[in-house]
């Protein structure tokens, strides 16, 4: 398939190599240049701008936030240039009013609009087991499927409206960060009456949170070994407000959101934003006293 | 062996028949009679007054709450006519603070301490698998290990401090109850953009959370089924009340803790306080407008 | 003076006739027409357009939120018509991010900035009574001067950041919003003890809480009555949402606008956006219970 | 008149002597001696215990929480001595639950119970300026009545039920507490945006806030300077507790007190349990990071 590709952070450069390897004609844009190098080492085509990847049966993005993707211009400028009938699949996790922005702005032009955001880190990503959640017109979504197929261990279909997909990522998300943020507390509490992060995290685990989020932050707030970051704190705090905005426009009070916000905020506020967004735990462990 | 057994609550009368059924010689009081009479029935001994029960080679308790415990004499009086070496496992949730008193006044009068919570609920116990928390002097959970193999999966051992028991078992409750606010939280947020639970929990257990603890939680409130109810709303609100204790003796916020507090006697409030406490998850629905 | 005069809200129509009664030349702009009409028959000049009236000694602006604002123009296309030498006198309560650019913009186009915004209610306006909280360029404060005597019963100087008195008025905001709060979870409270409002208020306004805002709003929770609304909860909404923003962006968190912020969403939830701001008293009786 | 008075702290000292030196005959009794002895020399007589003083017209209390009042048997075997007809005036700050069973208690021994709690600190007792809020039966409060006129600049009658007087007094504490989050809140946030303390405070306390409470809170918040603690943050907690389980006994969420009890907690993880409860100001600030 041929296949326009805009955005190569590590996620992006992790599903695109996969797109290559996998056969597919794979143009490559990204605003700085070593990775869309590195990707044309390994067999793709770099497009010289955003209007250049912009193209193909169809146009992957995986930009940072909703920033990034109003900058290219996918909100304006980039759907006029682009070829008719071309779907766009956004891969980024987006906020819910961009996301309808860019669903009536794509179906206005003519050009197909799918959300799949992802669940899964780049390690993941590169072994081709992305969990997706995809949802736009059913023919939009067809017509991305094989590429699904290439990127995940499974997709799920969520309707014609790309919110819900959006959506379901956000409140993905969100339940993340409370998972974290109920170990970082329990962990703090059990260690004021002897227990390790160790002892409880075997028992809790073993048990009733046998499940990999339980596990893998678990092992990283029992190491306070936040670096190198698989998700940084301040992603985490944006998503937190991903949330609240999606909370606020459809009003749905979410305190658990808020308490994560203030927790992310305070980690960012000690210069934690670049860890790992498990170091919420230390917020937790500071709040508890100097001698934690 | 030797086996007194204080408390046939549902729980109660599952771990004392497989203790029958195993071969144990088990004396069983309860403060009402019909549950001691269903035991008799299935081979144990009714045993006419707490102190005829707590006595023999261990003695296990599985009452309510602290004031249960209390009530019988387990932190005084009933301590007094047991037989020197007995060795006494308490199975409840109790709170750090009891717990510490009870360690300190078994060792006072020469007796054995152990404190053994468990997870998981009533059928659980029925099949013998039961995940077991135990902590106190090494020989006298040696003591009282052939019972737990008989009534659990696994069993931890936490060391020689009764209340580092006691701590696992209120984190970990602590940490159930964040799991269905979250739960409850995510769902109301995803209806509003056209999520069904049924998708949002699909999409999710089948990825990061595929745990029993969201799939069990998630199934209630997809379906709104909250009766019979497996831990009654009551109880959760008594075990967030434990955690935010067990913090505040230790000094030890615990944002998310506060959070569970609010839902959860709001729920009460609402009249929902027999229902299964994953009916939280109304109380989020309900302050997202009275239309959802 | 000259005076431009852009919004005639409730309080842009009294400041703009007291400044016409004091005898300043006025020209008034306002998006729909019957404002303008009703100023010009008490001697203000109707002016046609936003640029019309963004000229003179200095322009005064009192438009709703941060969108009005930017859709006049402040942020930029009005600035370039604007005579070189205005003071722009803001009064409106501005996000600290927006307040920021603007300060920039007019300063890049060499116009005076100054923030202005007030702390009363239409009532108070009309009495020339406000408080006003001025921030910007000494010599831009000085030019403005007496139109803050004809306002205001008292003007701050804060500096010459703008910034500072967007702050202070946030800020101002959040300690209100913050008093209500607590009065309506006090007033639930006590009256479940067999205390009415009217007796708690009593006590609380002629001993510790003896100031206008207790008072007031006491007031209006006691007797229910929410409308007209004096402060509508959607503003207060969008105030608590500047006060989580402003803290954000300086890294402050702040969990009292947290809660407030699922207070007041859940008071629009339930169809209660237009009512008075205190109206968040019904959230809280509402939590406690349909028997209240 | 011949008054009875339990409990000799710095508040117990200021009444006690007010009453002494209006010409009651006063006996006193605290656990420590020398508080007595001052007060003898002052024209107290000494009672040497508990049943010595807790006698008279009126017997008053002034002890320092409900563990104190149980330890000194006003739940119990105190009464059982005291004189029939023998009117007990409770001025402390007690939980609704203590206060419903201390009136039982003295209605079945024939003794009369009035809760009433005061508003002021040590300065205000000491001239005879209390706020206070007294509830029970009417001619047990005639007969206190020329006592509280000693003590009080006001003393409001709130019924029958003594738990009133509880409820106000636990909502007043909950309140000024509330108040002074929301100044340390806002004080924070405004300081990263260059307003000083002084500055905030200095517009805030000349307009909406013309109250006691902020002036004071206020000052001590932006001095900075919690010693020596007019109400220590321990206290505050505390006081906290009892609104949130008196909240919770009647099923009212309280949310600010949610947020103020992980505060206050935080301030005593800190450290800082014995300075003054407005240095609830520096967890504010600590969160906001280090550089602050």
């Amino acid at each position: 398939m041929d296949v326009g590709f805009l955005g190569l952070g590590g996620m992006g450069r992790a599903v695109a190599a996969n797109l290559v390897a996998a056969g597919h004609r794979v143009r490559v844009w990204n605003r700085s240049r070593p990775p869309v190098e590195e990707l044309a080492r390994r067999g793709a085509e770099a497009a010289a701008t955003p209007a250049d990847a912009f193209r193909g049966d169809v146009a992957i993005t995986l930009l940072a936030d909703d920033a990034a993707i109003r900058e290219v211009g996918l909100a304006g400028p980039l759907l006029e240039q682009a070829p008719s009938g071309l779907v766009h699949v956004n891969m980024a996790t987006v906020s819910v009013d961009l996301t309808r922005e860019l669903a009536s702005a794509h179906a206005a032009r003519g050009l197909g609009y799918v959300a799949a955001p992802v669940f899964g880190r780049v390690d993941v990503a590169a072994a081709g087991q992305l969990a997706i959640v995809a949802a736009g017109a059913a023919g939009a979504i067809d017509r991305a499927w094989p590429l699904f197929e290439v990127m995940g261990r499974r997709t799920w279909r969520l309707g014609p409206d790309p919110v819900a997909a959006a959506a379901v990522k956000i409140a993905g998300n969100f339940m993340l960060a409370s998972a974290i943020e109920a170990l970082a507390e329990a962990t703090v509490l059990a260690s004021r009456y002897g227990v390790s992060a160790e002892s409880l995290l075997d028992v809790l685990t073993n048990s009733l949170f046998d499940a990999p989020v339980y596990k893998r932050y678990g092992a990283l707030i029992e190491g306070r070994k936040y670096e190198p970051a698989g998700f940084r704190m301040v992603l985490g705090l944006k998503d937190v407000r991903l949330a609240l905005a999606a909370g606020e426009a459809a009003r749905v009070p979410l305190p658990f959101a808020s308490v994560l916000r203030d927790a992310f905020l305070e980690g960012v506020a000690h210069g934690d934003g670049e860890l790992d967004w498990s170091a919420v735990a230390e917020v937790s462990r500071r709040r508890a006293g100097p001698d934690l």
